[in-house]
């Protein structure tokens, strides 16, 4: 799965946040170039497609383009061209992860994989690339359109990372660091350097922003393996633990073994996911040991840096929605 | 699959077209430039794609790229870049294609989808989309970005809708022709419609290049298809009939049932394609009737057609050399 599980809001109503109202039409005009893009795919896969667009939650990635773009003056046109484009890859690597996973529902729809042949959710999620990229080059700034196809580039190369990476050890806090860059931060690294990129800012301004979305971004991922370990699944949508399930090793269960933990028991639950019981005690371990505190502080100390990054622009209606956002991202998890 | 089957060279041997000397150090350096795009991708799965790429047999898209710029005196370093991204984007296409055919080996190499689980098949094509666009925005053309994506739109596009178009009915021959613009000519038409967008020649231009490449397309896939039921099978290293086999219903087919054939023949073998009697007494009867030379005549037809576009330039070894491409793509037959 790449970064499709930073969306789901805890205590702090995501349907609250400042941003939404600021920014509630060009949100609305960016999803209705999204809409008209995904036109001309055929029946019976428009319409899954169009659903996964009209679901998508908090719209955060196209809030950032939008966002960075009015820090930096960007032109109204390309900043809607460019948030539509972010959301269409997105969207793109949702439908390839959800026949890589076999997910059966996303956003409350029935998953293109698990109604059609694998066939179709390939070539679906081929045409909303192509779909983006026409977007992303109605902008006519190629600087953009190669750091779209560079963040493409590096989500997929992490998730065979992931996939070739096994070996038996757990991962180290480095590695874990490089895989959540793959699958959430870099997309919300582009999101927040598309401003800069339009306006046609420093390379040193880019920079700026574009570590801003990292920050974030892997305040949220972390926030969001937290939640998943120990959140609140009623929200979550999904059983606790389903990472580990899978064979994933996120930051609490890294941080607990190289502290008061012991890897044993979390090698079992890897290696034998199908016994409830070690599943269970190891998720009481992580509990009874904080585990998720200790992430936590990695998380907030990202999203503090981040809203420190924004001290350096003016006081202004979006940097305000920023700082909302990059609080929003850590607060979720209490 | 999409235009997998157009570079089997019949009777004129492709190794002896005098592009490939005239061509031979462009070729190269796009080739090195390919292999050197696809360093990052991890390991175990840069090695299959490198030979998928090294495989290339007749580099007939990349050499239209290169002709066709040469005939408009694009850039050189542009057109290098385009040349090689359009091999990546065909080289994308056809690693999902196999997942989606589950094809065993292409181009005398094991396909990724034999040796490994789908996603990876799934990712490395992904991955090879991005490494095609990173390459093609190198060239600040956002123009040719924009037809890149459109023209992956149309290829996919293609493809569902002959998954999803499939209703007991024989396509007409307007969809035949919809479909091999999608599967091969849409390509060959974004290779010669690269020369005149770089070099920032005419819409008209730019239109009549791109005409060239969609007649030459067509009369490549046609001829394809008629070798598919008519040809020698131990040069195109398949059986005799194999689209019929996997209920694609080609040219020669459809112009027989419209002429002299039997209906009730091709729905029988579309409908049971094991039986093997069938299917070899359909094939008897497209010999005798002369379904292959019924569907040569439009095939020939689009070449000449192409060859006569080629009058408006002045003569060169370029023009020479797209004259040679579009006898060869119809002498194969013979």
């Amino acid at each position: 799965m790449i970064g499709a599980r930073t969306e789901n809001g805890h205590r702090m109503n995501p349907n609250e946040l400042e941003y939404r109202t600021l920014l509630r039409e060009d949100l609305d005009a960016a999803r209705a170039l999204m809409v008209s893009a995904c036109r001309d795919i055929p029946h019976p896969i428009r319409e899954p497609v169009e659903a996964l667009i009209l679901g998508g939650g908090k719209r955060l990635r196209p809030a950032l383009v939008l966002l960075s773009s009015r820090l930096y003056g960007a032109d109204p046109q390309d900043t809607l061209l460019s948030a539509a484009s972010v959301e269409l890859l997105h969207t793109a690597t949702l439908i390839h992860d959800d026949l890589i996973d076999r997910a059966a529902v996303r956003r409350g729809v029935e998953t293109i994989n698990a109604r059609w042949a694998p066939t179709a959710s390939v070539l679906a999620g081929d045409i909303v690339f192509a779909l983006a990229a026409k977007l992303i080059a109605r902008t006519g700034n190629t600087a953009l359109v190669q750091r779209f196809a560079e963040t493409l580039e590096t989500i997929c190369t992490g998730e065979l990372q992931q996939m070739f990476g096994r070996n038996g050890n757990l991962p180290s806090v480095d590695t874990y660091y490089r895989r959540i860059f793959a699958k959430t931060a870099s997309l919300f690294s582009l999101c927040m350097a598309s401003g800069p990129i339009l306006a046609g800012a420093s390379e040193q301004e880019t920079e700026q922003a574009s570590q801003f979305g990292r920050l974030l971004g892997e305040a949220f991922q972390i926030t969001d393996d937290v939640l998943d370990l120990l959140g609140a699944p009623q929200q979550l949508g999904k059983p606790i633990g389903s990472d580990l399930q899978q064979g994933l090793v996120t930051l609490p269960v890294l941080l607990y073994t190289q502290t008061v933990g012991d890897e044993a028991l979390v090698q079992h639950a890897l290696h034998y996911p199908e016994d409830a019981g070690a599943m269970s005690a190891l998720l009481d371990e992580l509990q009874m040991h904080g585990a998720g505190e200790l992430a936590m502080a990695h998380a907030r100390e990202r999203a503090a840096a981040a809203e420190k990054l924004l001290h350096g622009y003016p006081d202004s209606p979006h940097r305000r929605a920023l700082e909302e956002i990059s609080r929003f991202a850590v607060a979720r998890a209490y």
